[in-house]
């Protein structure tokens, strides 16, 4: 394991200063706790809050911030926040518009929120939760589909919602519907290593791949020959496809590296992407090409589309101002 | 070597390509170049060009946007563009106010650049050059110090007084005086792989680091072993600090990934840049943490500092809106 860090035990810590440090015009962070807060929380609209493990930077704290996020509450890598740690936060942005926990589909997140979520509920606080579950890789397995970086689409559209005003039934509702329309699948080359652990989440051969693989290093559905990143888009375009019905229809393309994978690797997949979408009556209405949620330096990356009507649309084009997404006010 | 690519001959092509896809609210390619031109180039301004190998992205080509480039001419991966690109770029972006060339301090880009240059004086083109050279690892060399991420700020700050509508002679003076206040250095713990070659750029022990690299994989100027992110950070502030003299002035931090290096461990460099130059009188007024001037997949990050007065300051906090840096509009 090679890694810029000082010590296996304080890598959480430290990121959560660094980030609060390069990002304290937009963000607070609560008290010494792992839970980051807008630092103008506007009390007239429905807070936004999530909850997950770290190890995915950008995600989720870097998507707090004007349009987006209200509050991230940050576990260790991989690892659920604690359920107090959940209600301490939803306490925190809690108003009278109420609260709506945007949550990836794994049991031990939907397990803390839950138990937060009953707690707040008893002390008169209005909360709802929403669930992302965009991957298509493990669509046959017990627990459902996970969530993964179509979970950022969510909170932009959630968030734009939430922004304008609407009420906690109507932002629910949207998000709801964003979820409906987002899908993923993604695939790794290398393996990434959390650091209290040392050991890599899954070996590869010089010639192999995964695909499907989790965002925690979960291994992936199939293990094949590496072939060239136009034979790879074909595979995961299928799947994801197979799943959510884009003909004639908009979409938004995310290719999102998971942490290793150079800039130059996602726009050749970015091209390809676009010109198989186009060859199969999709219009693409805007592809974002970056690191969005990663896997600590996991080698690979994800695909996914949002499917759009003019509504989603609107509140996708909305305004953003966060470390990790700017989109700039409309003239 | 395992890379996302089709074929090792169409890396910069299909990149090219993959980017215009992902940015073409933005951007246009002139013809089938390697020329990538602002869409709206504003004839009123003095025309920003950059030129430059590939292999450092976002950089260089996700810089042309308001209030940054007007143009990139982008060459094969790690190689110098043509003096016949730069040429037919500075006649593409030419105007009354005149184009100011941004070039960074290595022999080829410095010779494509000044025939191409010459040329387009004899057309009767107003054109001039600056050259960055904030690599303080290479300040004994006999080229001297190199152009590397520090580039960036030189683009921000000159890309902000073109923007405000300066004439030539004050743009070039503004981006002068910018390249006189940055400075930066480098280091890296696995080595980058040009797709054509195939041969990584350096081999490292699993406990050994490289100080003093460059953007193009050249070896550092020593090889140490592995410490950690807090005494790495310490060896390369004071590299700088013995070059740039910040003692109770204002900072712009940059802590720049290299390409593989996941955005936690950044965040945690950042952690400590801040509070040793805060420890040292030195106040940070702004932290940028991410991946800015890449090595293709290099593992590493480099460290700018640039040395901020009040109008350096105003021009560094002007919007901009481009693929890989925005900054709002202020209210």
């Amino acid at each position: 394991m090679k890694k810029i860090i000082n010590s296996v035990t304080d890598v959480e810590e430290e990121m959560i200063e660094g980030f609060v440090l390069a990002n304290g015009r937009q963000v607070r962070r609560l008290g010494n706790s792992n839970i980051i807060l807008r630092r103008n929380l506007n009390p007239n609209k429905v807070a936004l809050l999530i909850g997950g493990g770290s190890g995915h930077e950008p995600a989720h704290l870097g998507y707090v911030g004007y349009g987006m996020l209200d509050c991230a509450v940050c576990g260790s890598i991989f690892t659920s926040p604690t359920p107090a740690d959940f209600l301490k936060a939803i306490e925190t942005v809690n108003n009278d518009k109420g609260v709506l926990c945007i949550i990836k589909n794994y049991s031990g997140d939907l397990m803390s929120s839950e138990m937060a979520m009953e707690r707040a509920g008893s002390q008169g606080i209005k909360v709802d939760r929403v669930v992302v579950s965009d991957d298509v890789a493990t669509i046959d397995s017990e627990i459902g589909r996970r969530g993964v970086a179509g979970t950022l689409l969510v909170y932009k559209i959630a968030g734009a919602a939430a922004e304008a005003g609407l009420d906690l039934a109507t932002v629910k509702s949207l998000t709801l519907k964003t979820i409906d329309n987002v899908c993923s699948m993604g695939m790794a080359i290398s393996p990434c290593t959390i650091p209290a652990s040392g050991i890599a989440s899954f070996e590869l051969g010089e010639q192999e791949m995964e695909l499907g693989i989790g965002i925690h290093g979960e291994p992936g559905i199939s293990r094949e020959k590496l072939t060239t990143a136009s034979d790879i888009v074909e595979k995961m375009l299928k799947q994801i496809l197979n799943n959510l019905d884009c003909t004639d229809r908009e979409v938004v393309v995310m290719v999102n590296g998971m942490g290793a994978t150079p800039l130059m690797e996602l726009l050749i997949v970015n091209k390809f992407v676009n010109e198989k979408l186009t060859n199969n009556s999709i219009k693409v209405y805007d592809s974002m090409v970056g690191n969005y949620m990663t896997s600590i330096e996991m080698g690979g990356f994800s695909l996914t589309l949002l499917r759009l009507d003019e509504e989603l649309k609107s509140y996708y084009d909305a305004a953003a101002d966060t470390f990790a997404l700017k989109k700039w006010k409309q003239e």
